[in-house]
């Protein structure tokens, strides 16, 4: 059997990651069905949130995270993430939906970025079920209140967020 | 510059297609700027809803609206869509979602498919803004009505209506 | 106190009313706040749905239920509703907005309308919160069952609609 | 340990079961978890959707399919349900809730039900979430398509649709 | 006629009730149709919202206003509800379902406390349809700009927050 | 052809206009089929959300915004939002409804609004679709990373913008 190429495709992915959650890795996985290549970009997210791990932190632990996955790659960025998708050429955006009330955001967001950059397009993936309401948010409220979170991250991310909320 | 290449990827866009609204074609353009390939897949649709157009017709009418489009076939099935899919080796199926109510149901098929079928990603690209509202049921009620619908499709599915909806 | 004039305001506020309800009867006296004339526009709608009174008989019953109110006159209609509300030289259509799923579809309609008529503007009007579940479908259902809908409708409807379901 | 007793209670779970599910069997298991009874109201439908099974088919299906849960009865009613849980001295009624648009739907007749009979509660249980997709609708529509059912409901449930759909 | 008697059910309502409503005691006397026991279990809510009334107030306040409903305790907790839920040996948690984007956070908690602690069950219920719309942030808003809180909220309650805002 | 006179019709359209964009001279466009007179009332709130711009700045620019248009005043107000409407002898409150979760906000507060003050009705208006994603909220996180406003808000609006996010 001849195995066609095709173009090389680039997909951004871009977030917070604060901290990564296996949501977040069973994305990355379904991303790579469908591009040749997945940018996990970090948002720096100056202005708005305030996150709990600095951006070195959580590059560093979405790095360790995905060091299995060929055709993976975590970077930083800091401005319009359309902006940066431009710039790393990407073909598109990979967003994650889990609920309604998300993908409300999402649309909302993707309608905007079209305005912004018409030549990317956002595509929108849905994780596993058993990752449907798992957020970074609320493993970090979990943890706060001195629950278990070992089913919902990997267990070097577990010991950094316990330590972290210990200091 | 170096052109990489990368994998040959398929994308299957399954649907009714009762007939083809600007709404699909954009789709269809926009699955383009990450599919190598996108097989326009119409449902035969035996059981439960009775198309208007018949399957040729509706086959009929994507080919002419996509003839200029590169990359793009249609072909009709029967039966689930995960197993044709799978028989035409495609790595994803792609679904537009316009509204709320319509992702409901998206969510709910693309669920089902995945447990019928894990290995065939869903995922979902937005329309043209200003085909947010537009559906195929829509418009051939406007058409029933005697409004003009020249905004919502190609002249010739427009014709193709207006000719079907007399006799 | 000097009472100042203004622009003579026509809404029509179109429907299958099948039969009218007290939420509707509520909404119309709510559009009255806004307009100064308020045209009942019962929809023929002879292709899809069946309605289970004649047209006759819909708007009868609207004339009845509406007939202490001033400013309101209940019509027939066929086609598209912007053309009709065009040919009545309104100022905007009225729509009462529900539930959730209630305002996806009018919303839906909104866009559409506003696509194959511009100049008329859709506005959408909350009814008491105690009719916010009520529609001409449920009550059907419930007096199929036997219930009793005497607090969701006029006597007269109830009796209409109890004297048609025993033919 | 003292085991204290508490008022005997019952409740309702009414649909049309056409056919069980393993969504449905995991809903009833968990209504058990606060009520000493469950009854299985088992619609007629006489009136808007026809049923695949008979009424005697789907009673039976559940019987067999709740056979070792105890507390829980199987019945068939006409009517309306609250006239009938009120016959039945249920305190309230069982629903599930699987995704957003159901709970539009379920909120509406539970608003409706407690118009008509304002002494009957409704609760709302959430399905495992590997059964938030599910529906009979959705399974029978898989199967007519020729697809495995296995993992959407008991295999005795499977047989019946498969001679069912052949007949 | 024989009374049966049954298992005695514990149910918790947890929350901030920062103050209690109307809505919160309406809630309140339903769960009790299902429930021998109601523990109001009232979140301490260090970490992410800062509480207007302190944990002590909020539970005076409850207390007043479940004085003479028997079966209902009131308690404060700190960390996670379901540990709490277990300590107490409850069989399911309470909560209301007001509107859509309610139910979707109130989905995401429970399937997260299900993951958390699969044998305590959640259950939904209802408020008065007159209460649809109320919260407590809602009536801490009203009442800071001066508004009439008195259909909102028992004259106690009404009271405390009056004063507690002038001070 | 005669023209009939009617009653003076007042809208109120609240909102904090932090800072004015193309959507909501949109809206005040759309009112104005619809009222003689909209009153553009611009709230200080000074509790929750701490505006970026002053409530002269707000005022001043959306005055600049409706220079052209007949029958549009600006004002800034406190407190309630129905008193100042009571106040102002309005007839309706005009809110403008984007997307779903939009919705369920708009209608909580439509419905307080009236049990707070049941002689002013709220109407909602759409705004045209390529308005459907935008907020002040989105345009200031935009500007915030550097990104070009200029197709979501008048030019004046902008330089106001991009002087107050350098100071």
């Amino acid at each position: 059997m001849l195995l066609m190429s095709g173009l090389h495709r680039k997909g951004i992915y871009p977030g917070t990651f604060d901290p990564v959650t296996y949501g977040h890795i069973d994305l990355i996985r379904r991303a790579l069905r469908v591009f040749d290549e997945v940018i996990v970009a970090v948002a720096d997210s100056g202005s708005e949130k305030k996150p709990l791990f600095s951006i070195q932190a959580r590059v560093g632990l979405l790095k360790k995270a995905t060091a299995g996955l060929k055709g993976v790659s975590v970077e930083s960025f800091e401005g319009l993430v359309v902006e940066y998708a431009r710039k790393k050429k990407a073909d598109a955006m990979i967003r994650g939906v889990r609920m309604i009330s998300d993908f409300e955001y999402e649309f909302q967001m993707a309608l905007t970025n079209r305005k912004l950059a018409g030549d990317i397009e956002t595509i929108f993936l849905m994780p596993h079920e058993s990752y449907a309401y798992l957020s970074s948010r609320l493993i970090k409220e979990i943890a706060r209140l001195g629950g278990n979170i070992s089913s919902f991250a990997p267990p070097f991310v577990v010991k950094a967020l316990t330590r972290k909320l210990k200091s």
